[in-house]
């Protein structure tokens, strides 16, 4: 058996938190696809080809971990991948809720299975849309994000 | 005593959680009003005669039930058609938070009470923006919506 | 149609609290009982008479309810009484998950609805056991009971 | 030892459940300042000047209170002002997650310390954007904000 | 790589939920463990035994998956096994506070893993010490354990 | 104005969480009383004095905290002791509802106010049960506890 787990998310940019799941379910699963989802409704800072170039520096280290982009529904995107495994951190009650609804769903529309995994305490209260914030205003995010990561942001908010 | 029971929501468009949720109510209360909430401030897919054309061919078959529309405040609108019960479904505990604060804001204003009735544990993932989402990527929603919603649906998205 | 709510709790002793939710239920529906549950597993300060008697007292201003007790499974009791709804007060987010549960085991076992009523906030922070504690100790309760049950607390705990 | 504590908030406008805690604020430190956050990205019904000066009228009684606003990092204002510690009031749990997340990333920053406060129960379901809605319908409010900003909410909604 | 996951629980008796979450694992991972704890602190219904024959019997047609029982640290029973991975079922918001602190500390002391699979919504309202209460009332379990259970419950409260 | 803090707790025993809320709270308030609740319900590992003792040489650097024990109301020893604040520390979502019940109970029975601190991150899955819990079955809790309690938990446990 060969397990693929895939790992979605919006990373508008990745943190040191997401790396942490990503690294834990690379230790978990045979495979772990790291995908990008490309949503029209938002408007992120970065654009998906800038996220994924930033994930690829941040999991270089990772053998059995690679980074995709995605639109439509993430159900037809993991069967098409051939997977029906999705990883997702939570950091804390509140993120479970609505989590917990999408997996329901996700099982409702495909049988795709969602698997939490628990956050390290050190980043419970980490998130893109914070670490975007505090940086915005000048705040030192260089132990929340890695160092491609900042320069980038730097970058993009001069 | 003859209790009428108010039912309010966006309803953009009915899900199969609302109607089990006004069935419930149905036969707990003499008379049910399922009234649509005008909402300027929002942008539904549906206009507010669509919902309440799909609301209503939803409840045919509940005869204390009836459909109708309102803006302005809530309360106003209760005490207008002679009641100061409100009932609302409960799917999750993230719904309970807010759901509690409208409930002690109406008692406040108009002595106006609020009874939450939980939705079935099948339901409980289920949301009109979660079923509009996924319909709008091609998902298969017709185990959540009633065949006249899925049709009005796929011609709304198309 | 005329709706029965059924109200059980341990009630060891009522609080204003209770009172409250009992006097909020009796004008959204025709008849209501009180249902003292006699739970062999817990150790109550009260004896289930007494704890009827204090409730009898609590309620008498009220025409349409009336106190009982009953063992057993609530879903044989409501039944028993010809009703299918059980309501509840609901003070807080962690009253809720519990109760939820109990709900749906009660809708799976029996087809017997629950229908949570909030709790005015004034008494979001009261339970009998921690009326018993803080009298137990010496504390003024006198605002978070009538005084026909503060008069017994005063007597069981000297 | 002086301790200066800070209590930012929006306060568009000012709700007597703000006014709760500043005054308990007042009573457990030396100093309180009351800090309106200038947010370019939200759209205030009120100006800062507005709001500062509503705070001011509210909070005249209170000997060792000022009012103050800023733009930029919370922590940094706080630095500036000679304080490590923020004040904030506490609702309901649904409000807990979010400001426990901004109170480990303000310690992160800059280790500037948060202090939860509970609101009073009598205004755990206030809030001004509550508040804003209630009053844009006609709705009275005038036992949730203080007397000149019911003037002014009837001012600015006419 | 071969992955082993550790089910740990009570199983007091198992239930359709507990069998849900083990099914899925059993697609998710190479091997899975199903552990019985032995806690002397605790009064259990059916001796470690029993629990263990019930639980054999209800997983017989799942290839990949053993039952075992184990005392002392999860942890050290884990590294015993040669596995670094918990799973666990998640129902409600409730449980995922208790089991995200239990995670964390067993990350803490041997960087064991856990992974939070959500219970199927239709068991969200089901445990063993609810199923044994409604037995005990002589209320039908028969759709919430599988039949082996069901006699063995019934010889016991007999 | 120099204001007391009162922490009040179990501490069976103190371990690094709660000398880590105490020393935040010796940082915003003139003293800190740590006070050790008797309880006779309870059960300890540890004699009131032994944990008194054990809290002394855990704040033996922090030159405004004080060690003092008490049996009854906590409202009547802060009154006792002249003060009216209460500090707690707050880990998880789950602590709080509680909490803020007895918060609410404490200011209603005679104005006592409480001020939560926030767990730092690192000590979010901290408590006394789990330490003795895994001290119990041989786990190493050297980096939970200060030295001199890892001591006596080995001394109390052999």
């Amino acid at each position: 058996m060969s397990i693929v787990a895939l790992c979605p998310g919006t990373f508008d940019p990745v943190t040191n938190g997401h790396l942490d799941i990503v690294e834990r379910a690379s230790r978990l699963f045979d495979r772990v696809i790291v995908a990008v989802v490309e949503n029209p409704a938002k408007e992120p800072l970065f654009s998906v080809e800038e996220r994924v170039t930033m994930l690829k520096e941040g999991v270089s280290g990772l053998d059995n971990v690679e980074v995709d982009s995605f639109s439509g529904l993430l159900v037809d995107y993991a069967r098409g991948k051939g997977t029906t495994l999705i990883v997702k951190g939570l950091r804390a009650v509140s993120d479970f809720d609505y989590e917990l609804q999408m997996a329901q769903m996700n099982d409702h529309l495909a049988e795709v299975e969602t698997c939490f995994i628990p956050t390290s305490p050190s980043w419970s209260y980490l998130s893109s849309s914070l670490v975007k914030d505090v940086a915005r205003y000048g705040g030192d995010v260089s132990r929340l994000v890695p160092p491609h990561v900042l320069d980038r942001l730097k970058e993009k908010l001069d």
